[in-house]
């Protein structure tokens, strides 16, 4: 089995790209499961095949811990380390060829907090990729695409699995919002040039940083997704083929 | 007036040091107002002088809005740009030396949301720095301090405002513990020679990276504060008036 994490900031589409992209794998003929690790998430697309609610509920941690949101979200989090080994379990009942992993809302209970080391170790690190899910709002401006590009980068060096990086409701942009976006991505020049435009000398700090990221690879041409669409979820299956073994193909058809 | 955003993950102790720190001020003969900018807070140290719940809370955006917590902490952070000018307006009462700024729970939705860059900009930015909280339980492991440093990096790069790091709650460091990363922070070769030793060659993708951000200066020797000991206040105070002055002391004494 292999592990698909989609990781991204909250409202950047993490749940409903996974649904799409479990259709999209439906129809190729590829078997997938849905596990849902986000304690606090009230509606989802799906009807997930594994849910860490049935073990930690941001709700009930509220009441029990007496608790607002803030804390209860971080606690919740924490103690999903402790359902690790259960959850890998109910995991394992699967015969399946992919297991797509919805990820908490928020990336940082995620990406910086202990707890998803500890189940991403049970669950098996060496199967694993993970997608990173751009948020449209954040990349239409030059400023806000260099910052989704260095937060991604700082969530790939966290995690040791194959790492890609996805522009996420990509139906939400207008076509010349788009275009700009896909120019920043595929040139150093079109980006530099526009975060000059817009933004103060404190930009050229950003602009060595950027130049780095771009060197390790952690710059790259966009890849469009939208769950609405649907549209790049074809894109999305061809990286992940690419991450676990350069390309071979799983599917029956 | 000068404004001092604290920002960092949830749990990072952002409220407690800033209340430590007008604590401080306060021993200075220094005046300074607390605004609490986060919407779903339940229990903070200090009384604040202006409170975002006053406009928007987070339980309120639940019930309203029939959002379970993850979504109301984005509506709610997302509702406090309506607010701006109000905020601004109340700020604006006080005649004070500082204006300590106490950022929502989770990072992101200061870091990465509009929100927080028109509120910033109705408070105005002439007069503003940014300290950061690296939170010490991620600074442990030398992976983990790469992605506080990157993280910051990354925050540093939104906000085109003075930024400065802080590790903190630095008193349930053990002694061995801040030493290591003390050194990290102070010796590449030491920090290279503990990502080696810990992690596999997909580090060596980080190194690199981490190299830029020591040549742009996000890499710098660790700053420790404690809100409990209490320690390191004035040391935020220093790099303060650095930021805003090149070290003119507004200091009454």
């Amino acid at each position: 089995m292999r592990y698909i994490y989609f990781v991204g900031t909250a409202g950047s589409g993490k749940s409903s790209l996974i649904y799409a992209f479990k259709e999209w794998l439906t129809l190729q003929g590829l078997d997938s499961v849905i596990i849902n690790l986000d304690p606090g998430v009230e509606n989802i697309p799906y009807e997930p095949d594994v849910d860490i609610r049935d073990w930690v509920r941001v709700d009930d941690v509220m009441e029990e811990y007496g608790l607002g949101p803030n804390g209860a979200q971080i606690v919740a989090a924490d103690l999903m380390a402790v359902n690790a080994k259960d959850l890998a379990e109910s995991v394992e009942k699967f015969r399946t060829n992919y297991v797509l992993v919805d990820t908490p809302g928020q990336i940082e209970l995620f990406a910086f907090r202990q707890s998803s080391e500890i189940i991403m170790d049970e669950l098996g690190k060496e199967d694993a990729c993970l997608v990173f899910l751009a948020d449209p709002n954040l990349c239409k401006s030059p400023s806000g695409f260099v910052s989704s590009v260095m937060l991604a980068a700082t969530v790939h060096f966290r995690f040791s699995v194959p790492f890609f990086t996805v522009l996420s409701k990509a139906d939400l942009l207008k076509e010349e919002e788009m275009e700009a976006i896909s120019e920043w991505s595929e040139s150093p020049d079109a980006l530099y040039a526009a975060l000059n435009d817009k933004i103060d000398t404190r930009a050229l700090l950003g602009i060595e940083l950027f130049k780095a990221l771009e060197s390790i690879g952690a710059y790259k041409k966009v890849v469009p997704a939208s769950a609405m669409e649907p549209s790049g979820l074809e894109d999305i299956y061809d990286m992940v083929q690419q991450a676990f073994e350069g390309g071979e193909d799983l599917s029956t058809d």
